[in-house]
């Protein structure tokens, strides 16, 4: 067999997997590091066209993390975290937007562009697509963190409707006109059961979720929704994977039908998912 | 680089051509000894849908000799060519008919079904879609052999719009209310350039047109619409490939982008000629 | 009142009827000896094309048994009955098929095209529209004959929006991947059920249901579906006309209005039942 | 052949006259005694809804001479006839908008309701329908006898499309914001030229144009436009039937393929017309 | 601030109001003295192409009592009344129809399309958009005075849904086929009923609802339904005022969110009760 | 007249306005001094809202020059202009995109989902709305300052079509992949003659174009095209005001009806123009 041969078997081996999702929604979150690699961003940006031209609708939510402490970073602004969140007073959340929406996002709509796709950028203050309260712990006061009230799907359907693929920065609007920085795998969560989603899909920097934390060879490739709690009252999953897998949970409670938590630095990883029988990283879904 | 990475990494490589024709049509035409390996029917069946699913206006158009073949030997049926057209009397165009229209057409559109397809079987005769008189070479009868006069693609492309691919069988309405009997190369010419389609794929049993028919090594890959007549008229082209070159002239001159004459035998050699840079066989369009 | 005064004054006492099926869908039955004759045949035809042209849906299914014995006659192909089936092997399913989907059906397309109207020529294999399994009563064998599991009416309901009449051959595909050889009045029964038709017609070569089946004189003229079991165990309808009479009440039950027994050998019988006071045959419904 | 085969064969005789009809558009225009007989007024919305059922775009227009009368008769009041044309003065003028547009229109509509059909009633006021202005001969004073400037179709058009038959009073409305007497054959002329319709059917009281208007035997069955000059200079066609016949040359000239003057005594004289190969009355087109 | 930023400010004023009734649907029952006046019929014209071009379904219902009255007394009529119904004989009902769909109709019909609007103007026997029957109280005859049975809203949202004002005349259709004379006030409570309307406006020559007749200064500015039958048994709401509130009543039990006795003597009084905060005359609904 | 009537009066007379607007699309370009006040910017919001629900396409196009200046500030970024155009290097394009796409425009989203309206906030980047290139004047080097190459409306003419007021922040893309910095009012001028507008609006802080430019009370109500040059040449028309009226001249030569430099710090300054008679600023067009 020829190399062209092999590569027209590969694709044709993807027909089950473009049939069993055509019509049907995937909503991707990306962010973190997988989003400061070049290669890696076209990656995404490639799949995310080919998933939209093979009839699936596709929906990028993105936070950008990074973007925002360069920025503060630049102006001298120092910022605390409590419990893990970032403080955020008025100048801080000014920042934030900026990053998210103004910069992260239109440069994501720019490389689809520029890859032959046709994108537009959307933030949670649009049409009041996402909204939110100020989080109140009863404890502490996080400034400007908001807690998600509602989702609004409508200007996203209007927009995959009308055949661009929605690419949302993660910044809420609150009921007081204020903008409110809210968590981004959370949104995504919301975004994905508001629509319906067949799949969300993480991409993070590890493999998936690992049962030893620093063991890629530990990966768990499928958790039950009901295992969750089994696994972190056990201490086999710690730290930042205790929310990412509380999203999943999320997600998956409001009607999504499975999530998976993959490894961004792999290119395609969103077509490994996706398109071949292995998958990758962890899926997680209602199914014992 | 783990297999699944190399698989949808080849995908990702597809990307290009697949915005480049989303939205167009491609009319193949598939026949022949191809037609009897079960595992290459399969493999143009499912490309035909993965085609069909990327959003390409896909429609199959077949002949069936073989199948003709073997129902008139059953009868005890003896026909004779004249020109190399089988002289088609009553009793035959109705085997014709029935081998094509009612055999052929409808095996092809259950295998279509059976891989998750969705499929509608027509023939010439389905709404006047090919009509045709009396072939009259001024010296020869050849009994209900037709020559086509037009082609009404409405029939067509009222079924893709409702999300068909449609399956045609090359048999033709006359004015008199007879059936003819037409050459399917020409006939899936004619309807190509009245859908003014993209691509005209004629699926053969050869590695395309070679300039030295015993010798597969001497395919040529490219050949312009005004070279034909140098190349035939010199001998370098000659017997069974003349007239299906004559197809693709045809073709072109009525609108379609490119014709291929490709290589059936080959698994999916359909998505190597649209999904990949190599192509494979010979191509025939406009330019030098 | 001179003759065109006459016939005008005929054709505007139809008003009334038209306005009461506009819009409705009817299912005609066609096939046996009423289809051996070209008049009666284009009687049929002109009649499908008039209903479909007042606005009524009109499907035309056929079967084609003079055609599939001519043609297994000319083979040398012998065929036994059981129980009044035929035995139908892999060969015979194969005459069968071409037969019904490639001649009959086919020649029904062209024959409705040269009078001026749009008709697309399905079986049940087209996008599934008829699926059967392997008729199992617990003692014979008989090959493929096929017992109907579902009808998928998109298809047709796909084509009589964009303005065709649907021809349908009553072949139908199994989850063997097989062709399997149904009854056609069955399968009409079948089809005017899933279409939720206002009327399903069958087209006979007798006056209808006779209380004596010798003597044309005893027509019944309407039986409601809670009688048929008291006619069939008292003798009073006997033979063919049994099952017939049970695919009218498959059809009441599944939700058509009214079925119909008329005589095919009458010109226009389709429209003296459904245009004129008097109706022809005998009806069937849900009304004592 | 028993009487209902006959009724279906004078059915299916009308076929190819509903095929060429179907889809374009007939603008009959009712009026004068024909309108005062009930059982010809029950014909002619017979017929009417007749032609809507099989899809061809029927639109009654109609005058109301006789109510007028009656009504001013009522009320004692005088008018007077200059040059054939009704002076109306304002009161007068009120009476006719009366007659027209609030009682012989909805009667017909009403009419058309209980017959089972659908029917909007307008007249040249709605929507500026029919414009007009002051009639200006250079000599006399007419009042508000008015002279069709333009006639906007978006209104009937609208209402065809959503399935209602438009009766229409021939009132229109001047740049002056009063209403205007026009003449209701001029108003149907204008009305299917700007419709494009294929048809325009004036109901009259005699058998068409007669070259000796005394004897009904002299019936002219088809008159070109170009003969129509000839015809009057000569004296052949007198009086009343002139401007008919100019409306009707005025219609063709305006896009309309034919024009009939026929015999609204005639029951059903409609359906005659255009579904019996004899026709009716007096046909004007462009071809001698 | 200039007279134009002024002006300018109050137009924006009513931005939330037209927020709020964007996209709704209004009846406004309009007749009787308001209606004589030309100032206030413009004033009335032009707020309802307002309300419709601000996206507000507007529709425009009305009698015509001074109309008929006058016509009557032309013809020398006399009419006498019973219970305050005008007892109608066939002559009569004649010249209430042709009044109110003849003149007053159509009257108004023009006045929109001279302002710039698009109107149709329609009766209640246009498409059986009213049915009624005969008034039968047990006691009196009232010859053509009719009851409503029954309101039919296709041609109505038909004609909103094609951008046309509807403007009704209250004439209903019986199943005798005759003419029925109808209440306005209550045609209109039931077309907004069936509407699903937010609000009926009923346009009288008082200030609203006072609980002293003859003293404007006690208009009573909002009353519940509950609150109605108190009013009427105490005696201070009395007269034509007691039809009026309980055609209110009627439009509420039947779904309509408020109903609005307001003073159609003061220009502009539909914008004045939608698009201010202080609204005009009295609201009806069902909130205590 | 009481205070209501008086308001519902002046509302009343903006119907011939709206009349004559509806329907067509008017761009707004809002920026500088006018958008740092919350009141007008309120103001500003609430005209678009009101323009958008009485059917006028409503565009909102903005720059942020303060906001950039300010972020520039913190950052302690000097920058430096040339012939009036700010040197963009990379990091202040950055600031640029981020204060306009993420910050201005998000917030003015924001203010018109608080005021009950349905926003989508939109750059130059979405789906390649505005395309640049790199400013090239012969002479100097200013960076990611760029010059407009094209417009794609069919981005912003989806969220009209799907009910949104589209904002839209004047960045560009370039083909090289690079965000450009581009004058807004630039942009707005191509994004109106791209949209076929009917108007353009620029929302300044001064009176309109004066002929003394220190002396309000000298306002130029109207400037023909054709008068520009000579303006300028003649020294009436100086400084910033000469890009605007270019502006404006683009404008109207693309085929915009007309264009306005209108008063920004008068509240409801763009209701004063289109909806008064008295206008606002100065009005530019094609007429002397």
């Amino acid at each position: 067999m020829n190399p062209y041969e092999e590569k027209a078997l590969i694709i044709s081996e993807a027909l089950p997997y473009i049939q069993r999702f055509s019509g049907k929604t995937v909503v991707v979150k990306y962010g973190g590091n997988a989003m400061v690699n070049d290669i890696m961003k076209n990656a995404v940006i490639s799949d995310c066209i080919l998933l939209s031209l093979v009839g699936i609708n596709t929906v990028l939510v993105h936070g950008g993390g990074p973007e925002i402490t360069a920025m503060l970073g630049k102006l001298g602004k120092e910022t605390h975290f409590i419990n893990g969140l970032r403080y955020t007073d008025d100048e801080t959340m000014d920042i934030v937007q900026m990053s998210l929406a103004g910069k992260v996002n239109k440069d994501l709509v720019t490389l689809i562009a520029r890859a032959g796709g046709r994108a537009v950028g959307l933030c949670g203050l649009d049409s009041e697509l996402i909204c939110a309260k100020k989080l109140d712990d009863g404890k502490n006061d996080y400034g400007y963190v908001g807690e998600i009230t509602s989702v609004n799907t409508k200007i996203i359907e209007d927009n995959i409707r009308a055949g661009y693929i929605p690419v949302i920065a993660t910044v809420a609007g609150g009921d007081d006109g204020h903008s409110y920085n809210v968590n981004a795998d959370t949104a995504a969560a919301y975004i994905a059961g508001a629509l319906g989603a067949e799949k969300l899909i993480l991409l993070t920097d590890t493999k998936g979720v690992l049962s030893d934390k620093d063991d890629e060879s530990t990966l768990i490739p499928k958790i039950a929704t009901d295992e969750i709690d089994g696994y972190i009252t056990q201490g086999i999953i710690v730290g930042g994977m205790i929310p990412k897998l509380r999203c999943c949970e999320t997600a998956i409670r409001k009607g999504v039908h499975s999530a998976h938590i993959i490894d961004g630095r792999v290119a395609h990883s969103i077509l490994i998912e996706m398109f071949t029988p292995g998958g990758i990283g962890t899926m997680i879904d209602n199914t014992l």
